[in-house]
């Protein structure tokens, strides 16, 4: 029954516990004894918070329980979110020591809505990597082929929800940190517009590009968790100050007449077949539920990833510059060598690269004159083995970590919200994923025409064989 | 007659136009013969384009003389704006053959106001620099006493209103370029909030911190040239999609009850006396119409001009660097020592500098929870001799440019709009400024303050002598 439980989705979740099958302490002993089974091979956790958890599910009245679509509810967030009392590891020696002293604003916001914090998970020291590998936590694995990468920076959100340790993640995107993983490890993953969920509270990575992402098994519950999370907070200098929308009514709305972006050009020759085959399948659905494909041409994405981590690499320096100075030896390997690069780095050029971000911005911003929506593929290649350096695509040799973001850094840069959700299955067996993008502050648009991907039934994958 | 119609404020000479006395055309005769006989001393234009003003005036319907404020009244404007057809020289050699295929935002708007270019001013060269020196175009000086600095870098819209060849002009405020020169001219000045005028069309100095900014004769001028140039343009990152505002309808408010906000500690040790002394009259007269002094702290600004200049250069460096290739003999002594500076600077550094400056807005944002508006001088010191390097008080000695902007460039790095107005004569026969500073996006309660002030009559100055 148990691992029956620990698969279903939030919505689920909450059916079980209003029809009083289970209570919120039942849940969290449910989800607590799998972390204690899988957290020694998926290594999901760095501090698993059980008994917080517990104590806070027992706490909850009634009234408490109708607070929120996530009230009883346990998850997860990334190890850069401080929750009170906890320590914020952020994945790294340097942080050994540091327990929060007060929630993150998207921490608070859950716990405002009842939401039970389970722990926090592992990650990319820092947030600064893509594969998710990590020489003090170790690195989480895939659920779906524990031989292989869950991808990261945010991999310990990922393979907590995919091994079935929680419904539901916090993680951060700053160049596809969230939804890469949720892509590699079959689930919806939903970086927000930039400015919609606040980082108040987050160990900052690169501020102008970070964001907050969710990672969730459904639509539905991605939409409900952004209506949570979602708000202004006046210390971020990125918040915007606009009201939560709700997110829910979105879904379930036709999409005849949706105008939806193809790009004519998205490096699609340094992509695995089957992805873009997997790609073709749903530009038929969508096509055949009404929308109109429109073809879009891209920016030019050839700097775009040059551009990124010259903003990135300064940016982390300056935030970590204290602590290089006092605890320079306790950095791992990756981080160390980003912030050697971010040293050289002249000012003139991390101006010149804003201004090729904003250049990004603005072109993509005109393409949504002609779109409501833009499709992509989610990754350009599947969850690779442990230890992949790199990968070769159409005789181009490629850092594993560079191709994983290759399709979502861009929209960090630009600020636009994106989503990628599972649409099929590799013949490796591993999950392929898409992604969707759309107009500043419009998720709506993004979460209703993923709903009616994923309520179509045609791009269901399995669960993970090795998680259950 | 002419010489009193010159130095008539906005309002008056539309009043002479509406009654028939005068009409546009003739008024721009009235001022392009004042440039023939004034610009020699003054220094104000490098481009006068009488012909053109005197065929758009000529070319104005009855109808189109009811369109504004400033149907039918000549202005100037900074040559950073680019005007159709007229060479936008940055008062540079490096730009010596720019001519502008298209208007600057403002200046189309101004051009759909109906009101009438009269031509472009002096600058410090790219606007780099408070004293307005000019190796190419000359030096503007003060209308009160020719021995004297304009100041800058909108030096030449400072002297054009000043001598009375233009009722009012455009500068651009990147550190206090508008305010300080307009205060030592006995000007009004406005640098609206960041983001309210877009910078569309105007020759960048520093992206993040520059502003369109104003100049008149009086606070009606100013809010009504507001109303005009106010707006939203996409292509400006820093542009804010709000609606505009009426701005004039806040003059003549009673400011009874308005909570003038005095800052207890600004650099008052380094400041002329009389200018304090006449800052205390203004706060005698604030109090005895009902509004409440209270006293502030300020944010700690001991860096903030290491950290605007941090700022400054590389964005400097980055806007020019193709010119600096091409053409990079062409540069002057003060941009050149600039653009070298610039390229000293890492960007780690160059991202620290941004993180005081959130600092600096989130702290001053949050006086503004105490008071309405804030009151501070405009300048520590009355326009300097020409030639003048350095000034001394209290045992200090500081770059004359850097005294100049000493209480200005903090609000450009805030974003806060902030207006400077005359307040008092020097015992030296030079004008007295104040400053006033508002909540962002609220340039109307610091228009009806400093409508009280003015409309009060206890601060009025006389007009310049030597320019009569």
């Amino acid at each position: 029954m148990t691992d029956n439980i620990a698969f279903k989705d939030v919505k689920g979740l909450k059916e079980l516990i209003s029809s009083g099958e289970i209570t919120p302490a039942e849940l969290v002993d449910v989800f607590a004894e799998r972390i204690d089974r899988y957290n020694g091979i998926s290594k999901a956790f760095i501090t698993p918070t059980p008994e917080d958890a517990k104590k806070q599910a027992a706490d909850l009245s009634r009234d408490d329980l109708s607070a929120s679509p996530f009230a009883g509810i346990p998850y997860a967030s990334k190890d850069l979110f401080d929750v009170k009392g906890v320590l914020t590891s952020a994945g790294s020696k340097v942080f050994h020591d540091r327990v929060a002293s007060s929630d993150a604003f998207a921490i608070s916001k859950l716990r405002n809505a009842h939401a039970i914090s389970l722990g926090k998970t592992n990650l990319h020291e820092f947030a600064y990597g893509a594969t998710g590998e990590n020489e003090v936590y170790g690195t989480c694995v895939n659920a779906y082929d524990t031989t292989r990468l869950a991808g990261g920076s945010s991999s310990g959100s990922a393979a907590a929800v995919a091994f079935g340790l929680v419904p539901a993640a916090l993680g951060t995107d700053t160049g596809g940190s969230v939804r890469a993983p949720a892509a590699l490890n079959g689930l919806v993953g939903l970086k927000p517009t930039i400015g919609r969920v606040p980082t108040t509270g987050v160990v900052p990575y690169c501020w102008t590009l970070d964001h907050v992402g969710l990672m969730t098994r459904t639509i539905e519950d991605c939409a409900d968790l952004l209506g949570i999370v979602a708000g202004y907070d006046s210390s971020d200098s990125a918040s915007v100050n606009r009201p939560v929308e709700d997110y829910t009514s979105a879904l379930g709305q036709d999409i005849a007449g949706l105008r939806v972006g193809i790009p004519r050009n998205f490096y699609y020759d340094r992509a695995d077949d089957e992805i873009l085959a997997e790609l073709e399948r749903v530009k038929e659905f969508l096509a055949s539920a009404g929308a109109v494909l429109v073809p879009v041409t891209f920016p030019d994405m050839e700097h775009s990833r040059t551009v990124s981590l010259t903003v990135q690499m300064p940016e982390a320096l300056s935030a970590h510059s204290a602590y290089v100075q006092e605890r320079g030896e306790l950095y791992g390997t990756d981080f160390r060598a980003g912030l050697a690069l971010g040293q050289c780095i002249l000012a003139e050029h991390y101006v010149k690269a804003k201004r090729f971000v904003e250049v990004y911005r603005q072109e993509t911003n005109k393409l949504f004159d002609e779109v409501d929506v833009i499709l992509t593929p989610a990754t350009p290649e599947i969850a690779q083995k442990l230890g992949t350096v790199k990968v070769t695509r159409n005789g181009v040799s490629e850092a594993i970590g560079n191709a994983i973001t290759r399709y979502t850094t861009f929209f960090n840069m630009t600020g636009h919200p994106a989503l990628t959700m599972p649409c099929g299955m590799h013949s490796e067996g591993l999950p392929i994923g898409l992604q969707l993008v759309g107009r500043y502050f419009d998720e709506r648009t993004i979460l209703q025409t993923a709903y009616a991907i994923e309520r179509s039934g045609r791009f269901s994958i399995p669960l993970p064989r090795l998680a259950v």
